[in-house]
């Protein structure tokens, strides 16, 4: 996601470039550059005052540039990914061996019952008619099943190892990954806080650009202005006198 | 002056539709949309309040149009060069009067001092040898001596006259003129002035569209988002108990 939101910031970043490139350009026009005088000198402030604006976008996007989408496309490689994969992979290894446990643990509770079951009916014969055949059938088939029973033991505790075992690594492995999304929120939020200081850092700078403007302009004297206008039109020169014969 | 200003001014208004036009195209990417919780709703405000800022550089634009731009093209216009072309024929006109009576005044000069000239040899010739035809001579100069003094006098009379007129004229038009062109000067002022208090509005609104982003980002809740997280890949799901014969 937080590729996503670099590239995002990356076209944030070539507006403000194209957007300071024609502020830079239209500070450079002769327009009205013939205007004198205090109103001339506002004037050519104010002209001024566009590549300063200008300057100041190309610094939010130069900070946007290092301080924002750089580090969100650098946060987490390709490492990251293969470390994420590992731990998929040992999860994923131990579900199965859980799961082929578990199907011990069925075909042994099938064995044993089957045993029981060969067990009984093999007593049952044995009440019909006695033999020393079958005392010796019933005594094997009561061993087998008591073979049986063990065996089933053994398959339950090996399920409950690998079970406890899965359990274990599957909290430590959660916790992990949800550290982890955590981290990654973190370090957007952070990002994206950066980028809000550089936008209030923009505005405060662009303010004080005009601020230059606004003297110059408050300064503007029409009447010292008109004196320069009288002087280049001549309409204050020394009248012509009365002629005395 | 005030038309290059104002054309100026609209090179600037090209300038922010366009880079409204791109931020608002850009708030409406789909880029990681789909970042979920407080992360994913303070990344919608931050994409959305790009459209914001595409309103405020409009409004800036609209604003430029109606109270810059506009204003100073409609400053003075053609009614008001033929105004000013009246005053300069009309003190033209007396400028050219007052030279040719100015041309009187020498012409009538010189004549009178051709007179006196002629009176003089004539009373020089008076000296030498009297006779009636002198005399007659004599008289004759000096009625036409006294006749040319007549003429230079009317001269300068008129050419005074001219000349206050012209001067009085001149005056008035001159501060006609001075007046016009504070005027001039004081209604730019007043609408550059008023380039400055947008300026200051837009950035003034560009801070408060980064508020609410401001806002929703101090919200995220790196643990909250976390359980969602959880709910997804089911880390908190019931373990698998142990088994029991």
């Amino acid at each position: 996601m937080q590729k996503e939101m670099a590239e995002f910031i990356h076209e944030r970043i070539k507006i403000e470039e194209e957007y300071a490139k024609n502020l830079s350009k239209l500070s450079l026009s002769p327009l009205a550059a013939q205007e004198e005088g205090t109103l001339g000198e506002a004037w050519t402030q104010l002209k001024k005052s566009l590549h300063d604006e200008a300057e100041v976008h190309l610094k939010f996007s130069n900070k946007l540039h290092s301080e924002v989408e750089k580090p969100l496309l650098s946060f987490r490689g390709d490492n990251f990914k293969k470390d994420l994969k590992k731990y998929d992979h040992h999860i994923a290894d131990l579900r199965k061996q859980l799961a082929s446990r578990f199907a011990s643990v069925e075909k042994a509770r099938k064995a044993l019952a089957d045993r029981q079951k060969d067990l009984e009916v093999k007593t049952q014969q044995l009440e019909i008619k006695l033999s020393n055949k079958h005392e010796e059938d019933i005594k094997k088939a009561r061993r087998k099943s008591t073979q049986a029973g063990d065996d089933l033991m053994r398959c339950v505790d090996l399920y409950n190892q690998t079970q406890c075992k899965w359990f274990e690594e599957m909290v430590t492995t959660s916790m992990e990954l949800e550290k982890l999304e955590v981290e990654r929120i973190e370090w957007i939020q952070q990002h994206l806080r950066q980028y809000t200081t550089l936008r209030h850092e923009t505005d405060m700078f662009n303010q004080s650009m005009v601020e230059p403007v606004d003297q110059l302009l408050q300064n503007v004297d029409p009447a010292k202005d008109r004196e320069l206008w009288v002087k280049e039109n001549k309409t204050g020169d020394v009248r012509p006198v009365d002629m005395d014969l």
